[in-house]
């Protein structure tokens, strides 16, 4: 039987490690290095480096070898919560159990934090050493990937759908679309990195991308569930705010039965994505499961 | 004579036509495109991209090599002047004679609208043709560069020292500072990138950087000295703004005829660091005294 919860600690601590190494070799002691550690050493699920390294592994490459692009996802991912959580947006105090970036410090280095986190993301990507041509328009080209995903045409625009539909009504392939972009983009390029730089094969990038997206918007179900049912101690933040917001959430349009439904739909749907790999896509298959039964 | 001013118009025109181009090529008709195009076509004076094809030219490359690191200089440099002017940092209303960005559109669409074009910045990088093994690693050390010239250790620090600089009299060290950090290093890199892409020796490199430390520097005395000078209509923005803030500025420091000699002995440094250089380093020399000379 594969041990997940083991998995995930020894890779978020790999993942950890390199992030801090990270900041480590930037800092210089100034307020704006104290705000990067503050919010990207606040202990999240790291579940973006951790598919980006399981990616890797089930393509049978190195995990070692995608281990820039998964602390780069995370950067970037910390870097999104830091602007969304800014008063102008969602106007959110807390975030993975402490005050949020404008909160601890305040709204101006919250957004510089936030551009910074970005800029370093792009930073250790390019800073790979690079042995051979193949390597340097492999990191090349997971730059270009990164930069779409976290861009206009994705995350970003994603967090624009986001904003624009508060106080109204959603439909489901509204709703859908939003979380694509605004989730599910960012999860997509977490995988495909892994894979690309682990040698994947053009058929094993596909499944894996059809892996991403399933699992991207189960992930997004199951956040809107743990909005409505979830422990907020155990989550680190606030419940019940989607619907004090108004927003359009899945167990708002679907109901938390018909909600859970649909995930475990998605979640099936990843699985077989993951048909044709061998058992070094354990660590996959028992990561979509964690994602519907998670508690936080 | 060289004719600086067909110079500009003609390098501008390119970057304008480029830019143009790859925001048509990136938008989908949403709100976000509309607000990117509204702050980067702005009519900027392109002074970065600008210095970046003829800092190509000056090595003896061919500027069309450099277009691409030009273009994302002036998005770097736009997204840096959209979070800027937000309520919580300098609360600017007017820029480039427009409204700023989060008075055009809200708070919330500039804060990602900056997001969305430094981003983009990396994905056009990234995106350039690939033909050889050096051709990919370039354009990743130029991705390097660029980050690290516009992130924490560079101008965002420099943006984390002015607003904290805001109420106090900071020294003529800490203000050289701040402008190095703020507005030398994305300068600094513009003159990097261009001569690096068109095949820079080491030593011209050297002399390039020197250059755009010296004019760097000259351009933020200037900027201080028109913005107690200046013609707001001019200029696009109001001036006698920093008085009023009581931000440290070589004025207030040194006076208004100090301010001035010391901008001239920084220009004569950057003509300086350009001797080695033939007539193709004409338009550098140029540009080293239009920044001084400038009105707007």
């Amino acid at each position: 039987m594969f041990d997940l919860k083991h998995y995930m600690n020894q890779k978020s601590q790999i993942v950890n490690d390199a992030l801090a190494n990270i900041l480590q070799n930037n800092q210089q002691g100034e307020t704006i290095d104290v705000a990067m550690q503050y919010s990207l050493m606040a202990g999240g699920k790291r579940i973006r480096p951790v598919l980006c390294l399981a990616a890797a592994e089930t393509v049978g490459g190195n995990p070692s070898d995608a281990l820039t692009a998964a602390c780069a996802m995370e950067m970037i991912h910390t870097y999104s919560l830091i602007h969304d959580d800014l008063p102008a947006m969602d106007n959110d105090e807390l975030r993975r159990g402490k005050p949020t970036c404008h909160i601890a410090f305040d709204e101006a280095t919250a957004v510089l934090t936030g551009d910074a986190l970005l800029t370093l993301a792009f930073e250790v990507i390019a800073s790979e050493p690079i042995n051979n041509s193949t390597r340097a328009a492999d990191w090349l080209q997971v730059t270009r990937i990164i930069a779409v995903a976290a861009g206009s045409r994705g995350m970003i625009q994603g967090q624009m759908l986001d904003m624009a539909a508060e106080g109204r009504r959603l439909n489901l392939a509204e709703l859908e679309t939003m979380h694509n972009l605004k989730t599910g983009a960012l999860i997509e390029a977490s995988l495909h990195c892994g894979a690309l730089l682990a040698g994947a094969n053009k058929a094993q990038l596909a499944s894996l991308k059809s892996y991403a997206r399933n699992i991207g918007l189960a992930f997004q179900v199951a956040d809107d569930i743990l909005n409505v049912e979830g422990n907020p101690k155990m989550m680190g933040k606030a419940v019940g705010t989607d619907r004090a917001k108004q927003k359009s959430t899945y167990p708002a349009l679907l109901g938390l039965d018909d909600s859970r439904q649909f995930a475990r739909k998605l979640t099936r749907r990843a699985l077989q994505a993951l048909q044709t790999f061998d058992s070094k896509a354990e660590p996959l298959r028992a990561l979509a499961n964690y994602i519907i039964e998670r508690k936080r």
